[in-house]
């Protein structure tokens, strides 16, 4: 062990520095397996905000990179390590407070959110971000990428859920932004600057989050197309008379995927299927269920299935969820996250059909279609090294094609490590560069994830 | 006129730079009204991004300041005009579009919040953020204060409707941040970072905002009460119940100037009333309001007033919407925008009370209570030097009293430059330092709204 890093060990208690290459395996990638995953140093499995900061400090001494963890189930490689540098991991965060008076937790990084879940739940209240890995992935991570999942077409993601946070920013400073204030103007909006930045400008230690009311009632729309040209007619018609709490989406490459797991009795020729939800009230609810089946109906839906059952209803939804450990059951998943305007949706998956046709792949395509937000998943054998050429073209492609449609290349995973080198050609030179001159004049020394986001 | 700004007046076309003072009278001052507003050199009044191009690479060639200014109603000094400076009003920069599939506007910064509330009324659409000036004030203005409202304590407020910004940088280069997506991580949160900046990152030269489907038909409630202290405990009752779609307070003193002005019939002997509505549907409604009234009754209320009539209720929200004019007829008024968490609005209530009575001073109060948000309204008799004095004594005292009890001294308006010495106060020097180092880095020279925010 070299000197600098001793001085790390001796600063921290025992057992939060892990320094053995075996342990130290876990922390070198997140779900994104990024193939050029460094060794790091060290990790660091902080217990406190303090402890954070003690990290920071002596990587700002040694000009040590760090690269900030979660649960690791990130999908865009923020948390690969990188040579030198250390894993910084909050998943010994975990306290959480509750006050159902005003409707907020105030929650530290390394508990899932789930857990938060749960923990309003126990109040009556709700935290409404939902990715599909909610169970297994962390708050931290979330706020780092601005996650976002199934309920975001009507309740909007991380960001608009966050009203403070602390932070440990570059020179091991510990700020405090924003705080249980509903309303704050007071300065440049730091809070929401940080919500995203993917552990590029400091590290969320602490978090104040919003609450709703427990979510009302849900039923539940399921609708099976025979060409996915029917599906997105269906979804523009939907999102353009309601607003559904869930529009999800998926073809039959991931209906057949998800049948063969969970033999549910999806119909496996259907080209398309989709999952919509309201959580209206009474007649309005009916009402919106109304408007979403003719709305299926006029755009040639094969079936229709409604209930109001929670039960029945969340056994799709637990298909949807299901559907990328389901194609992962398949081969190697490329995972992609491209989002486009609602009206070029017919557009992407169209493109995305004709790429995996060109590129001789199968991309399975699932999406939170009531914000235009898909998730391709080009499907690898690792063992076929042309497919595995091709697939990466592929994987290039579908960004390209999205930035065409003025899509993003990532709608709520995050650009991390994976995505980086087609961030320019989506916002520009002009955009990169004031986002470069934001991260120089918060990490002047660059410690802080480098090589995430920025190249 | 000197030779630069004669550069100036050659580059744009007739009649867009204003250099007669009689005529540059009307851009010195927002509705702040600032003692020290300066003549500035110019007005500019762009009819164009490329025009607010050219004016902002000119005062960057010449190290000229920019007052950026919209309909000139702000309350914090933002567009005060400041030595040596010109002001950049966008009041012409007036087109729109409404994409009703997909339920957005892309607007320029002149409009008004009510003409862009009215043009998505036309395609039966909802734009939610509603200051009570929002038939006086710019939309451009809104996003640079990320101004709030009444719908607010529901809906939420400016930032949570921007998608998109089109921004001309202190260079005069014009970026465009986000866009038509609903959901976007691609990099840092620009977007989130600009709203709210109060023109000293950028200028705003386009907004792409999210509307709503029209609200659902409200029903409203109103409750006398005979002690402030009733009145804020029902606002707590009722917002840890429900979620009211609107909760305001007015006090005596404001109750009172509203009757002198309306004559509607208000009862002059409350000692506060509140404004509670429901846009909850069918029988959500209906117990909704049940709840809200049995919130009031437990806490004392004196009257209770129940409507589902859309214009009997909406009598008491212009009702609500008059008392800062109403107050104003009493003298000159320092309008204050402090916010505290929800559990210390009773404190806050009761500590700007003390400070009415040891400074002397009326202190009406009215509030957004339902988030905490409150404007207690400083009378003073501009005649009295020494009442003059005193009342600037108390609305510092406000603000030091909103950050003891963990809250803000601007939940709406901005900071501007009448409320800036107060800043460092509340967010503390790291945080300040962490602001100063972004506006140093995308405004190297300073020359974006000087004095605003920053000292």
């Amino acid at each position: 062990m070299d000197a600098a890093l001793a001085e790390l060990v001796d600063e921290l208690p025992d057992g939060v520095v892990v320094t053995d290459p075996d342990l130290l395996e876990k922390y070198r990638r997140d779900r994104a397996a990024d193939p050029r995953a460094a060794m790091p140093l060290a990790a660091v499995r902080a217990e406190s905000t303090e402890q954070v900061q003690t990290a920071v400090r002596w990587a700002a001494r040694h000009r040590v990179p760090v690269v900030p963890r979660g649960a690791g189930t990130g999908l865009s490689g923020g948390s690969t390590a990188v040579d030198g540098g250390i894993v910084l991991s909050t998943e010994r965060m975990r306290t959480m407070r509750i006050d159902p008076l005003t409707r907020m937790a105030v929650v530290q990084p390394g508990l899932l959110n789930g857990e938060v879940k749960a923990a309003a739940a126990e109040h009556g209240l709700w935290y409404p971000p939902d990715p599909s890995s909610f169970e297994i992935c962390s708050i931290g991570g979330n706020v780092a990428t601005n996650a976002g999942g199934l309920c975001c077409v009507k309740y909007g993601v991380t960001t608009d859920y966050v009203l403070g946070l602390e932070v440990v920013l570059s020179d091991g400073t510990a700020v405090r932004l924003g705080g249980p204030r509903l309303k704050d103007v007071a300065g440049l909006s730091l809070t929401k600057l940080f919500v995203g930045s993917e552990g590029t400008l400091g590290i969320v230690t602490e978090a104040t989050l919003r609450l709703l009311p427990a979510q009302p009632p849900t039923s539940t729309l399921v609708a099976t197309f025979a060409s996915t040209l029917d599906a997105t007619g269906a979804i523009l018609a939907i999102t353009s008379a309601v607003r559904p709490a869930m529009l999800e989406f998926m073809d039959r490459t991931s209906i057949n995927a998800v049948e063969d797991m969970l033999r549910m009795g999806l119909d496996r020729d259907a080209a398309a299927l989709l999952v919509a939800r309201s959580d209206s009230q009474y007649l309005a609810a009916e009402l919106e269920m109304k408007t979403m089946a003719a709305a299926c109906e006029a755009n040639g839906a094969t079936e229709i299935f409604e209930t109001d059952d929670a039960t029945a209803g969340e056994a799709f939804v637990v298909a949807r969820r299901s559907a990328i450990p389901a194609v992962e059951r398949r081969g190697t998943v490329l995972l992609e996250d491209v989002g486009v305007p609602l009206p070029r949706l017919p557009d992407l998956v169209a493109g995305i059909e004709a790429i995996a046709a060109a590129r001789e792949v199968t991309i399975a395509l699932i999406a939170h279609a009531g914000d235009g937000n898909t998730h391709p998943l080009i499907v690898v054998d690792p063992a076929d090294e042309d497919m595995a050429r091709r697939a990466e073209l592929a994987f290039g492609e579908v960004m390209d094609l999205a930035i065409r449609l003025d899509g993003t290349i990532t709608g709520e995973h995050g650009v991390g490590r994976l995505k980086k080198a087609w961030l320019v050609d989506q916002v520009g030179p002009d955009v990169l560069d004031l986002s470069l001159r934001i991260k120089q004049a918060l990490d002047p020394m660059g410690i802080l994830n480098p090589g995430a986001i920025f190249s």
